[in-house]
């Protein structure tokens, strides 16, 4: 499970940084979080395929976090996709997206479900590799951040074992589910003797924007990395809470609150060219910080 | 007068090439023709400063023309901009645009003027150094292009028959604009005695997105530089006229028929890698063609 970051600039693009997007990859699909003007041709940019995608979220109804949207929808259709797409966003989005379509007299090649956001938390897409929440943040205007979680793959086959009591290879993905499994002279293999736990399933959670605030601490707890807002040192602290903005210091105590293994940072604000005095603060007190560079991937 | 090319290709961006955007540049004003996402971004990009741009028009309501506006508009007063801007497009534009910003609770920090196009042909804006019309192209939906007009800058003075006559030189700005100077021995000096004929004001016509047609020729005729669209080469002839669009072939004839200087070509459909096919079809019956690049700017 991984993350590619395609914009962490706030509000507007500056210093070659673009509005807020990035893409999740895990087990082959790809779920963009945000779409800031230019996703789609930074999704080009960095190879991430379009017809991979089939599940967008929006946080809220600033720009910055969607303007590229009826962009990359609309380009999807003149390229002839087929594969259904859902997007979950706030309720007002449709009824504009409705309206752009409209006006340029489009009917979408390929099938569009939209998913409004609740107003409180909810489950949003559960599928059988993932799933994806939603929880409410506190902005300017109603945002929700978003937990994505991998689901696990089962148990992990010891292959000596297996071998040892002789089982079928074709008993394998039976045993990976759970199955014990019964041999032809009568014996009982216990699932357990020939399998060890699978993976922890990992856990994302992405938070823009938002003040700092421990309201939605018990959203995001013990996640493997969390992707915070820190729009502004913590010498602009003043600055920050009054445009509904969070300090790299603060999410760094939202990452030491929450538990997490990891810290990514972006949604800088354009009054800043460097990234790196971001990490350095927010390291101080928890040191597995990263200032996200646009264009790269991170392990979750 | 110059225009620089911010994007040319068709629907969506495809080999590094944008959707479409230009801006013309006369006499320190810079006019936007056309806003595809990235417009800000590739504004940026090439040193094209926004407190220099007062005056944007769009040609229709397909994305790939307007998609970049909100976020331009937006980032605009996000830095806090107080010079007041002027919009002309199609009238469901303005609602659309209200509607964006009401929804993230933006109030702009500047004067925004919008000026809806007419039906037909008409006059949009008219300053003391340039004025800009537009008038009906042939698309899937309502379309115009526009006619960039530079105004004359008056007469133009020949100093050693302003010094022969021994004019003062806090007259020459009196002599540019055409009057005649007494002097003191009762003399009465003629203006074109001392002044010749300023250069001829340029004309730009852009004519995006269209069908084959010559029904707004005698709008264009003689410009100095016509940008016309050229989705397709003529092997694709059908496929244009299906999609109402041109191929460069017919472009190079409307430049023909038109009477025009110089002609530059753009809006090439993703299907083309390399635009200098394009040039080479036109240039067969009007050799003065350009294919245009990204990022270039063009004498017009």
């Amino acid at each position: 499970m991984k993350v590619t970051i395609l914009g962490n600039n706030s509000a507007l693009p500056a210093f070659g940084r673009h509005p807020t997007a990035q893409v999740v990859s895990l087990f082959g699909d790809l779920l963009l979080l945000d779409c800031g003007e230019g996703t789609q041709i930074q999704m080009q940019r960095y190879g991430l395929r379009w017809r991979n995608l089939q599940h967008i979220f929006i946080s809220h109804m600033h720009g910055d976090h969607y303007f590229g949207l009826p962009g990359l929808i609309n380009s999807m259709s003149l390229l002839g996709r087929t594969a259904p797409l859902h997007l979950y966003g706030p309720a007002a989005l449709m009824p504009l997206l409705q309206q752009i379509l409209d006006l340029a007299n489009t009917t979408l090649s390929y099938p569009f479900s939209f998913h409004p956001l609740p107003d409180g938390a909810g489950l949003l897409a559960d599928t059988e590799t993932f799933s994806v929440s939603c929880f409410p943040v506190k902005h300017s205007i109603s945002c929700h951040g978003f937990l994505v979680q991998a689901k696990t793959k089962g148990r992990k086959l010891v292959p000596e074992k297996c071998r040892e009591y002789e089982i079928p290879v074709i008993f394998y993905e039976r045993l990976k589910n759970g199955e014990d499994y019964e041999r032809k002279d009568g014996l009982l293999v216990k699932n357990d003797w020939v399998t060890i736990d699978g993976p922890e399933p990992k856990r994302y959670a992405y938070c823009t924007d938002t003040i700092y605030t421990d309201s939605f601490i018990d959203y995001i707890k013990n996640s493997d990395t969390l992707y915070h807002e820190s729009t502004y040192l913590e010498a602009d602290k003043e600055k920050a809470a009054m445009r509904f903005h969070s300090t790299a210091m603060q999410a760094a105590q939202i990452a030491v609150e929450a538990n997490v293994k990891q810290l990514l940072l972006g949604h800088f604000s354009s009054k800043y060219k460097e990234q790196e005095p971001f990490r350095e603060e927010a390291a101080t007190i928890f040191p597995n910080t990263i200032a996200t560079i646009e264009g790269t991937t991170y392990e979750i």
